[in-house]
């Protein structure tokens, strides 16, 4: 891949000041970017960089003055950093899509309908009774089992895991390792100690415009006809943990290793940290947000708290009683010398009792 | 997959009323099952959804009595809710056990001995001299190391890679992406500031009636003829570390995202919640309740005791703390103000100095 | 393998007491060991053991002193655990690398390079214009997406996923179901509540000798040219976290389920404790210690620093902390009593002035 300046120009719709027959192979950082890189300058912090960076090509704001002779090629936008971000994002679109075709060998069941122009890895293996949408990536080593639905212009990285019945929106992308819809941690105590499995007989749905990152697991729910279910829009991280029955409501970002226990709802648009655990059977309001390594053991109802600890609680709050906790040592110290004060105190109250009863 | 009321109502031994001949072919929840579905009533307070649902057929006990007009056909039982169980575990023996054959093309080593009816999905791969027994499933993607032992009725999910010289016993259960032996976590500090790799050349035995989740790693022991030890009936989730040379005694359960540090020996009939972490060389006891992100830092020596907090102590006394915790501030004004008035006490104690002095 | 004692005590520059001729072909501990295998006596509180071992041979130090009558034969050595770990070693070193040749299936991209000695195992999957070192071990259901690099003696275990442009040193030791290379945790929020993808593009750079465990996750950098980088010497244990930009410090051990958030540099040979949580932007200086779960929010600047707790403060401060911590209650009940008394003085102190008016 390889353009002119004017040809990004004309896609940024900006305009070259310079030479716009520059040739362009790659995107960098203006204090790093190399020969055939372009780079952008938004933040006036770095605009030294721009009299000494050694990219072909720089895309500024238009109303750029520079203060020094300049060498490289301009391209003039209205808001830079914007541009920038669109190049990155055709320039991963292209990487991407650079995948199709069938590798082999690969293993298809019986009944699997594949919409156009997708990629199917070697070693990849498809069930039977899948429905495959366009544009679909299935890289290497992904395992898709019976019955699964996958939509459009959804991206499995390799060794991805689709148990049975588990639905994929359009849209998606999940990460290398993760595995969806194993069962859920089910087991019924006996009398005798031992533990009884229960079976799992229910399914994950995976709505649009969701994002998983790696080794990642998500369980199916328990009960037939039951699901767990992940809401369009939700991006989640790394090695995070969704137990059976949870649903995540739409928009709601989680960082890694965090652990959702089973049957809890979260609401739409929290933000939760890393290392958070929720327990099971709770309700999460809209829009809160939980610090990280936060333990929640009760339902969240009122919307827009920010919370941690465990169990948590508001967040100021939090790190208040926390700074008091740095120092219980010597609030220890403390108390202990007012009980002794106290104590001469009291000695002393009976001097003056006496001295009261004499009145 | 498909069956009459009155011949479910003879593997549960009740007795129909209504139409013997409705067609069966899954199960349901009684407020949402349809035509076809078979749900039961347990809870009373559910009764009501026994006079609209849409299931083909409701499991109730014995001496139900409808107080509205019925059309749904009955099957009468001693206890419906273990009937309902019976017929779901049925339902997923019937699933489990409906993969069977091998698929092509997968890998098979030297001296390998196999069980009749095993599964063995395309793409995995069984290196030499391994042993698998009767009635076992292999998924997709498996890896079975050289000299791996499997027992029968044993299933291995897509992805779940067992290294060379592991046991694992009959009746087991592993999930995606769980890796089995890989090395303990074993470095020998040098001089210079460098770590010396110290060879792992134990393995991992894992008795009977153990369930795994997805994406858990048990690491094999250090030492020769030594062996990391998962006991008979334990159960554990998703995400679970498990380090080398640790034994893990049979019935314990443990969440999702928890850890356990090289060598420590966890009791009989453990509770482990998620995110908790235990250090190495410890001993747990018996029955021993460990509350969730706990932290546990000294061996448990007296059975049945529930702790939590990092470090971990009695649950009740944490949070009786944890609730003070969450005042501190106050505390620490209160303590505050203490001070100021013993004090001004203190002053008032130098005048009654003079006044006793007076005497 | 087999060798005979005289053999071995040519290896380890020891003498023979004792029947050389004997056979070994594997190591054990004396208490356990059986005919066939070679044990040491370090420690002499296992000199009874000497006694009595079914060992065909021990390695002890050369001014050992029988107290009884001895039957099994001696290697005499300078230092008898060093001899054992090097017999280890060279166990493990002909174990590792017995693997070797081409399995098949496996999948070969184009432009691919590869030097001599390697293992391919059946269902690795190596894509287009990728450089592999000379005796690289790559186990079955490996993915090394295009444009790797691995350098000469790695082995990746089986199903270790590589993404496009990962760059892997010499000497390093990847234990199954690690990913490296995900995109990074990167989505900007939009007005109406939903999350843009920030396209992830650049790599993750791994040095020489480093070892990563199981199931651990590498993320790559965001922006072009950049890297998340793990420099030389640095062993991760499994289920780690490390987010997009992030670089670890050489000879720098972290603990299994340990999470570390993007862009934040850890310093050279630190000890990091298992399920520690680092959040990102964050620079942590050399040789600093973490205690398990520590939750790390500000940067570390002074190096040498042993820290526990969230946010994490100096190690015996937090257990002095935590210590009253354990206590809050009764110290509640102190303050409150304390409380009670001082009200009592108050009203006593009116009397006083009472008293003191009068003078």
């Amino acid at each position: 891949m390889e353009f002119t300046v004017s040809q990004i120009a004309g896609m940024l719709k900006g305009t070259v000041q310079g030479d716009g027959n520059e040739k362009i192979n790659m995107l960098g950082k203006i204090q790093e970017a190399k020969k055939g890189q372009i780079a952008f300058l938004a933040n006036p912090k770095y605009e030294h960089f721009i009299y000494t960076t050694q990219a072909s090509a720089v895309i500024v704001k238009k109303d750029f003055q520079a203060r020094k002779e300049l060498t490289v090629t301009l391209i003039l936008v209205d808001d830079p950093y914007s541009s920038f971000t669109l190049l990155l994002e055709e320039y991963h679109k292209a990487i991407s899509f650079q995948k199709s075709g069938i590798e082999e060998p690969s293993f298809v069941g019986k009944n699997v309908t594949t919409g156009k122009n997708i990629y199917r890895g070697a070693f990849s293996y498809i069930g039977n009774n899948v429905t495959v949408g366009e544009n679909v990536k299935i890289y290497p080593h992904v395992y898709v089992g019976d019955n699964v639905v996958i939509g459009d212009n959804t991206i499995l990285h390799a060794n991805v895991k689709l148990y049975a019945d588990t639905k994929v929106g359009s849209n998606c992308v999940i990460h290398s390792g993760t595995v969806i819809g194993s069962d859920g941690f089910g087991f019924a105590p006996q009398e005798d100690g031992t533990y009884k499995t229960i079976p799992q007989l229910g399914n994950v749905i995976i709505e649009d415009n969701v994002a998983i990152g790696a080794n990642t697991v998500i369980d199916c729910a328990t009960l037939f006809g039951d699901s767990t279910i992940i809401r369009k829009g939700v991006k989640l991280d790394n090695l995070i943990q969704v137990a059976h029955n949870v649903e995540i409501g739409k928009n709601t970002v989680i960082a890694a290793q965090t652990g959702i226990s089973g049957s809890s709802k979260i609401g739409e648009n929290n933000m939760i940290a890393g290392q958070v655990g929720i327990a099971g059977h709770l309700v999460i309001a809209n829009h809160t947000g939980i610090g990280a390594q936060a333990g929640i053991s009760k339902s969240i109802k009122e919307e827009g708290q920010k919370i941690i600890g465990y169990p948590a609680f508001d967040v100021k709050e939090y790190f208040k009683s926390y700074a008091v906790f740095k120092r219980l040592p010597d609030l220890n110290d403390r108390l202990r010398e007012l009980e002794k004060k106290i104590a001469q105190l009291n000695s002393l109250e009976n001097q003056v009792e006496k001295v009261g009863g004499d009145e």
